[in-house]
């Protein structure tokens, strides 16, 4: 038995687990065959140089799993064959001789002692108009709409949703005759179907970096060479964009000119005008994700690049889930109508259409109103959050911390001194109770160790303070440590 | 300026709408330029080959979209760059060089005057218990998960439907040791999400012949290579899979053992036994496609593949859609862990998770009993309505044709007698008021022009024999006319 598992120690997950799924994998799939002794505890600690205790502790989980069962003096067997039917099927094997790229390392997952969490960007569950969606079901389902909810519907969306957003978009001047729009679940399948699309294994697309995991892993799983272009606290810079732009040639630039995610950056509207000019004469595709767009607490907006395109080369994806409900999963796709074609062929094969319950009840959610009312709310309870976040860490965070300003969405994007790594310091924060996302999880190719992404929209004024009073400690105190060892860094550059 | 439009005589699509479609794109994407002259109506036509009068309703629809504007004697020009602006992007040749597969032809849009279908394959919406679905979702936007509903969940599913589902598909004996289950938007998206964790460009994949368009082209889209298995009244021939499996090492196999669509046969035991030990052997995966399984109306069932499963091979995709109500999109997929794992990796790509609301709603609809109730009056109306199809047929398809005799499910496959083609008659049926869909959309490599599928699961018994009757008329008076030239082809034989 060669026992080789490969452990992450820089990962999130500890240890003992990382160890544990391995071997759970193994006594599954048969490569650990029933009867099997397993190294004591001593012997694989020292062959994988890990501590003893985690080596005990993953076997002690193997152990209540019923998969293994130890001997006193006589060490642990493999009993899973006995509960799991014998594979004769190596899925690792099956599923690894088609292993896509890795997708880089995923969200943490939060630990129990965990009680503020800046880690997710998601609405808070309080401002959840429960009633008015309730109301809204029962009129759509006492409607004459009824059944054709319930029925198979087409790959484009339901009608009368779909009409109101093509209004809508022709109203804001987003919509340019031959324009269509297509009905998503939710806006990462907007991306998703976008990208089935238009791209193929060895295409070049532009994205942000830092960029939202979401977009990273999806372009490296469909094959994509991604370029990553820096991000700054105006959004993407525009030298950085020219130059990739035409050393790259790429097929497409995806971008969140609002509120971008992790950073909150905003791009301003000359240099909109300018991507739009240099991508159209490149004969570049530019993906405009606005999930954020309409999350502005505060200044005034700049116009989407879809109204100000002259190209016709810009595709607008948007959606109900930041600003209503992430919970139902509708988000749309405007562009060309070539492409919106394109994406229908894809959205009959991937899922035929988007769910209609959610769709109708957002419709009616929308003309009682309660849409309204409810975004007001939304954005009222978001510019107390900013200001609580922004003021939270002017104040806490230690001298040598910079942050991004943003005036509106969910995110903003802090960056500690060197020689701090904030994936380094996320366990000790969490032990203090408080989680955020370390700037790794949204790298492209530029390594920044100290950022950090803190995600405010789901807690209020009071946790946004505790917590960034908490996160202010645990770098403070680490930062003294260092620099009283004389471990000081660098001076620290924004983002 | 160079016209050469593609135009398909075969499709269903009027020619006059195809040359319409190519025209118009062309002035959308700026091909053809403000101002530019179109040939006459009689010159195109000369050069397509085109009647004169399909050139001229091209031209009119044009016209009345304000894409064109003629003058009297002077001919006409293209006007529709005032309306839209000027695209630089050429769509068509960005998307044209990134054309993937064809997926073989769509689905025919039915014409106007059909009053029966037979073209779809969904339930009846007078069956639609809109009531207690209205009741269902009271109740769960009135239970304490109300909010975390309307949240972002887990890419495998919300978890008390998924416990559900997988506590069922224990008691049932189809979840192994070692087993997950994800919930995915319709069965349709499960196959898409496994063919995305295991499927490469190249791979080769063994499906039913005729098989669901859906199945076929969603594999075709992904690079597999498709190899067809007959199939019989039995299923998939038995001798076909196996020397098929021989010759071609098919990464997986997709299989509809009960009620297949389009032909509704149904495996039986002793072949389902067969196959798994044979595929088991060869190291193939078997997708085990299951939508229609729960619709039998009479006979006894056939145990399901992962039930029998000795090799851990299997993976079962399930779905409320065909027994409650698609346009709530809500399927699972069961099997390992290591590709549940993969696959949730790609849920979370493609949509992050299904729509919360359905599966909650669903779920509540299971827990109060309806779903039972509801389930009862489905398979109380499909016996009435697979035995008013079948008698039906016996009654008034001409002699020579030949259809199977399936126990549940909403389709059935007919063969009429050579010399007739189902495709080209298609478009008498429907003047005469009836709709089918001709089997060349379910072809993978064998050709069948006399067979066509019949969905019966969405009319009444009336509805089925009066659409029977007619098409009876049809292809029997083509069947005289034939006959009466002499050109009658060979005898028939069964699909």
């Amino acid at each position: 038995m060669v026992l080789a598992p490969q452990l992450d120690p820089t990962s999130e997950v500890p240890l003992y687990k990382q160890l544990y799924e391995q071997l759970r994998a193994w006594i599954e799939s048969g490569r650990l065959a029933e009867g099997e002794r397993l190294p004591s505890t001593r012997t694989l600690a020292g062959l994988l140089g890990l501590n003893r205790a985690t080596v005990a502790a993953c076997y002690s989980l193997l152990e209540s799993e019923g998969l293994i069962h130890g001997h006193v003096g006589r060490g642990s067997y493999v009993t899973a064959q006995s509960r799991a039917p014998k594979r004769t099927l190596d899925w690792e094997a099956v599923l690894g001789s088609t292993a896509p790229m890795a997708p880089g390392p995923a969200f943490p997952a939060a630990h129990g002692s965990v009680k503020i969490s800046f880690a997710t960007a998601r609405p808070s569950e309080e401002l959840f108009p429960v009633e008015q969606v309730r109301e809204a079901c029962q009129a759509v389902l006492s409607g004459p709409q009824a059944a054709s909810i319930l029925q198979l519907g087409s790959p484009h969306g339901y009608g009368p949703l779909r009409e109101y957003l093509l209004g809508e978009a022709r109203r804001e001047g987003l919509a340019r005759a031959g324009d269509d729009l297509l009905i998503t679940s939710g806006c990462q399948q907007a991306l998703d179907l976008v990208q089935r699309a238009m791209v193929r294994a060895g295409d070049t697309v532009l994205v942000e970096d830092p960029v939202y995991p979401g977009v990273r892993n999806l372009l490296l799983r469909a094959g994509a060479r991604l370029v990553g272009l820096p991000v700054g606290p105006q959004g993407v810079e525009l030298e950085a964009f020219e130059s990739a732009l035409e050393r790259e040639q790429p097929r497409l630039v995806v971008l969140t000119p609002n509120f971008q995610n992790p950073t909150g950056a905003t791009l301003p509207t000359e240099a909109r005008r300018e991507i739009l000019a240099r991508a159209g004469r490149a004969g570049a595709v530019v993906v405009e994700n606005d999930i954020y767009g309409e999350l502005r607490y505060e200044g005034i907006a700049a116009p989407p690049l879809k109204q100000i395109d002259e190209s016709g080369g810009v595709v607008l994806l948007r959606s109900f889930s930041k600003v209503t409900f992430p919970g139902l999963r509708v988000g749309w796709v405007l562009g060309p109508r070539p492409l919106i074609n394109r994406v229908a062929e894809y959205k009959q094969l991937t899922d035929l259409h988007t769910d209609h319950l959610s769709q109708a009840v957002l419709l009616r959610f929308v003309e009682s109103g309660d849409f309204a009312a409810h975004r007001k709310r939304v954005l009222a309870a978001g510019a107390e959050r900013l200001a609580a976040v922004l003021e939270a860490c002017g104040r806490f965070l230690p001298p040598g911390a910079v942050f991004t300003r943003p005036q509106g969405g969910m995110n903003l994007w802090v960056r500690l001194p060197a020689p701090l790594d904030a994936a380094e310091l996320l366990a000790r924060a969490e032990r203090e109770g408080v989680s955020y996302t370390p700037g790794r999880y949204f790298e492209v190719s530029r390594r920044q160790p100290g950022g950090l992404r803190l995600s405010f929209g789901g807690l209020d004024p009071a946790q946004i303070r505790e917590g960034v009073e908490a996160l202010g400690r645990v770098f403070g105190s680490e930062l003294e440590r260092v620099r009283a060892v004389g471990a000081m860094g660098p001076a620290p550059a924004m983002v």
